[in-house]
């Protein structure tokens, strides 16, 4: 167990060249948020309760103070500029209540998101929750995606491929099932992170094992379907560095040859994205041996699923920036990954954060 | 998307070391015993039927045919001695049918690689299928794991965390729920490899992404429970080089951190033991750079999930055996993978296989 790979120095960070990290939460949203969640979900257990969306007080210094001493502190030590920013993912829990219940929490997430991103316009770009529901039809979030990116400036969204939170009850992503908000987020232009919620499942950890296992069933679910035949420019974010599969490469690749399907990067290509969060050394260090440059995206998850610091090196576990740039790679790939990217995969990027001059 | 790891070279093979594959299935089993299954499966329709065990005819010569040209040759051409053969893993069915069904079906599938070891005692050793059904406590499944190993001279189980195949119904391993089984593993000191059979849920690509994601499921129960403080002599081998354990070791060594749990390698000591089921070099590099020495069994899983051949190699996805002498490893180290931690894990192999001279 000795962490004694073979890296490259750290390169000289250009001065023109953003560090856009891909995959933030708002994990440390003020306390009336979850009063709220908290009132909501006790509603439920009274059958006479119609739920109505109410109302969230916070402040504007509420806000500042959750992210001042969180993310916007992690960002100026860790260099990074901008987090692509959407609402907590454990927190979506699409499995509690029903439709109305997942809509109206949604909304104030979401509502939230925006108010963080017009507070630190050049910090934050939002990615919205959708509102699903176990058994409810995706159509049904289209509303909310269309409102997040058309009113609020959103530029992708979460979208959860087990609404049930750990029962797997709905369709595979490859399913017409999906179609219509694949539709929507064409026509927008805008891709969706696959990321699960909290699991309901005793089985599941939510962030030790539901979260991994959704991203490699999602990639082996695209492996077999014909998705990006109908939609050639849906674009999918695998996260948490694209679950087991890197580390599982072979097999996938030797699956897809078994199963005459198209080899592993030439699916990938213009479709599916792995991030980063991967939180040590040698697995950053497989990741990029492994997936194609182009099909990376920087992204770290702080504050997220793993908080404490790493006694191995003395960095927080979640400073992937730290891993990513012990890696061996060229200026234009460096590029790539922090910036370029996701630039292409959230194109929307561009209007709201514009290019270093 | 390089092979280019920092490998030693293959070290020689020491002539009084044996090669022992921990993880090979019978998935080559003469035809007759598929058409049982399926007329098994027939008469599910039928309410009026009365599923009884019946007959399963399969010559000895029939044996040796499903096996000369497939397990033995790759035995033989890849350089390993023995291996520890169980039924058709994907095969194993548990959701189909009733408590009856599986039973049936496991004690044939058991008795015929019982028939394997007895026609070729030096190539394979016995691990049994247990007749595990939804909804059906472990504790029934005693009687078949007692006479597989005081009758069958079987030296451990396959055990399936998820008897409803890909719906998660069952509680977690590390619950009350599993400890009668556990309670006889331990007397009989047989070790489970933790392995799921076929997926009914959709979401869920058997090979590809329900037995990656059961692999990295039961690692977090452990991660989070007291089981081995209750069973300090329970062994499981979680197969598939871990699922996603490995390449997100860090994650788990902050979760772990952050829940105020043991270190991994402390946890897995005794008690948690990965295969090498990993289908390319990279992937095996990470894996013997991350997991402790003593915690690695070899296994290939051949002939299984991936029958192809690497164009990238020329060889087989799944000659395990190639990857792991390319990592450079002392001569102990290597006798330990190949042998010694077998032997550790599966102790009944002493009698069975004695060590060369």
């Amino acid at each position: 167990m000795g962490f004694t790979c073979k890296t490259g120095l750290p390169s000289q960070v250009s001065s023109s060249r953003m560090i856009i990290d891909c995959h933030g939460h708002y994990t440390t949203a003020p306390k009336p948020l979850q009063d709220y969640r908290d009132s909501q979900i006790a509603g439920l257990k009274d059958p006479s309760h119609v739920p109505s969306k109410g109302t969230l007080k916070i402040t504007d210094d509420q806000i500042r103070e959750s992210l001042e001493g969180a993310q916007l502190k992690f960002q100026r030590e860790r260099g990074s500029d901008v987090t692509i920013f959407s609402p907590r993912a454990s927190a979506m829990g699409h499995h509690i209540g029903n439709e109305t219940t997942s809509r109206n929490w949604t909304e104030h997430c979401n509502d939230l998101i925006y108010r963080v991103c017009s507070l630190y316009p050049q910090n934050f770009v939002g990615v919205c929750q959708l509102p699903q529901s176990p058994g409810v039809p995706p159509k049904n979030s289209i509303a909310e995606l269309e409102r997040c990116v058309n009113q609020l400036e959103f530029i992708g969204c979460n979208l959860n491929p087990d609404p049930s939170g750990g029962n797997w009850a709905a369709p595979p992503l490859t399913d017409n099932y999906w179609y219509p908000i694949y539709e929507k987020m064409v026509e927008l232009d805008v891709p969706a992170m696959v990321h699960v919620s909290a699991t309901c499942n005793p089985n599941f950890h939510t962030t030790g094992s539901h979260y991994l296992n959704a991203d490699t069933t999602a990639f082996m679910q695209f492996i077999t379907s014909d998705i990006f035949k109908d939609f050639p420019t849906l674009r999918f974010i695998i996260p948490h560095g694209g679950g087991a599969v890197p580390y599982h490469w072979g097999r996938y690749r030797g699956l897809a040859q078994d199963l005459k399907r198209q080899p592993l990067d030439e699916m990938m290509r213009n479709n599916v994205f792995f991030d980063t969060c991967v939180y040590h050394l040698p697995g950053i260090d497989l990741l990029f041996k492994i997936v194609p440059i182009d099909n990376i995206l920087f992204g770290s998850e702080m504050v997220g699923a793993v908080r404490g610091i790493d006694p191995t090196t003395d960095h927080y576990y979640d400073d992937t920036k730290r891993y990513v740039d012990k890696v061996s790679l060229s200026e234009t790939d460096k590029r790539k990954i922090y910036e370029d990217n996701t630039r292409k995969v959230y194109p929307r990027i561009n209007k709201r954060i514009p290019r270093k001059a």
